[in-house]
């Protein structure tokens, strides 16, 4: 199974101007796609932290996405900061200059210019006629924070994170307190600890006050757990369940 | 200055079942409170990356926050987590044991009794007559990963954050592309090291191209590298500004 780490770049997210919704989009289509997502680390524009977060989770993973710090001013350093981290330079890279000159209509300026100075051996991925390309380096994948075209850049390179099996989802739904059930939902999971078990109680208006999903990358072994712990409520607790599915 | 660090814990944010609004919540209100945070780490319901985050951040940084892991469940553990990060035992606590019951109305679980058994010595804020309490251990404050509760316990206890000096803030809306400015705030930043000038491409709908902001506890260096900029700028560039205020 792979894994992967994102690291959110922005003092704006820190200081909580701006809300990060990138990491959310990401671990939900990283999910999909059957890639665990082991951390998240939200920190500073800054070159060293940035340098740092990157050697540690490019070491641990097989995949790491960063968001935003890839713009042209002054506080914008990502480019700087996974470069140190590979122990690589930086060079300008005509594919970008071209892009950017084609839309801003002119020569660049040194802020410009930035934006297309980025790691030696980076690959330049996505369908860059539309979208600002997507710079890989390593397993290192950079994009921009701005949601809109984090998205767009992701849907082009999607499928070369999809595994081989996909996760394998139930889900059931109950009208009593989560209390009530730990300790059956205990047992079953001593029982079956290669599914994962959630147990998530209401935050909203939902109907049902518990929501558990049961999930592994083998279907009988969920299909197996759901029952063992379906049957082991009470049958006023259950208000109801959905088919076994895939994760997609 | 003081500053924070906040620790997300719950394998659904990393899976991409729940969406994160805790960290966001937090950052805003605390930053209004002249609190400065540092780093965001999301990381799996598991004691022994809790125990290792809660350690770091705890000597790091003058407060630590964590979201998430102290219901009922077997994916519960940030209550041992915290504990194991800070060399203590757990305890049951009479007072959460007594809410319980009230609130449930009858003698509790072994999974409702784990809810009351905190790291020894820990403080119990906040009314804990409409809200469970915040359990506090050395500079460490665990909320519940329900939005709604873990913002009225911080509603409940943000006042012993507040720091002395607010941080004053002055905003300038810009109608040009960012990378036209990139120079120019380079400059005012390298003249005015002390002032934290932000840079913000429009992500939507609104009316102007970039929000750039000037950030600092001296609000007399807000106001002159605010001039500095502005003073540099086209006049065309500038769609209007919002007078020097404290965050709050």
């Amino acid at each position: 199974m792979s894994t992967a780490g994102i690291i959110i770049i922005g003092n704006e997210i820190l200081s909580g101007k701006v809300a990060d919704v990138n990491s959310a989009f990401l671990c939900e289509e990283l999910y999909k796609l059957g890639v665990e997502v082991m951390r998240i680390s939200t920190i500073p524009d800054d070159i060293e932290q940035i340098a740092e977060e990157v050697r540690k989770m490019s070491r641990a993973y097989d995949y790491v996405f960063t968001s935003g710090g890839v713009g042209p001013t002054h506080d914008d350093c990502t480019l700087e900061g996974v470069a140190q981290a590979l122990g690589r330079g930086l060079t300008v890279r005509r594919e970008i200059t071209a892009l950017l000159e084609r839309y801003l209509g002119g020569p660049l300026n040194e802020g410009q210019l930035k934006m297309a100075r980025v790691p030696e051996g980076s690959e330049l991925l996505g369908n860059a006629s539309i979208v600002f390309p997507v710079t890989a380096v390593e397993n290192v994948y950079l994009f921009p924070g701005i949601p809109k075209l984090l998205r767009l850049g992701f849907e082009d390179i999607r499928e070369r994170f999809r595994g081989s099996v996909p996760f394998a989802l139930r889900r059931l739904y109950l009208n009593c307190y989560e209390s009530e059930v730990a300790e059956e939902l205990r047992r079953v999971q001593d029982a079956f600890p290669d599914v994962r078990i959630g147990s998530y109680p209401r935050t909203g208006e939902e109907a049902h006050r518990v929501l558990l999903t049961f999930e592994s990358r083998d279907s009988e072994r969920v299909a197996l757990a759901f029952d063992a712990l379906r049957q082991s409520l009470p049958v006023r607790f259950v208000i109801g369940s959905e088919p076994l599915g895939e994760v997609s």
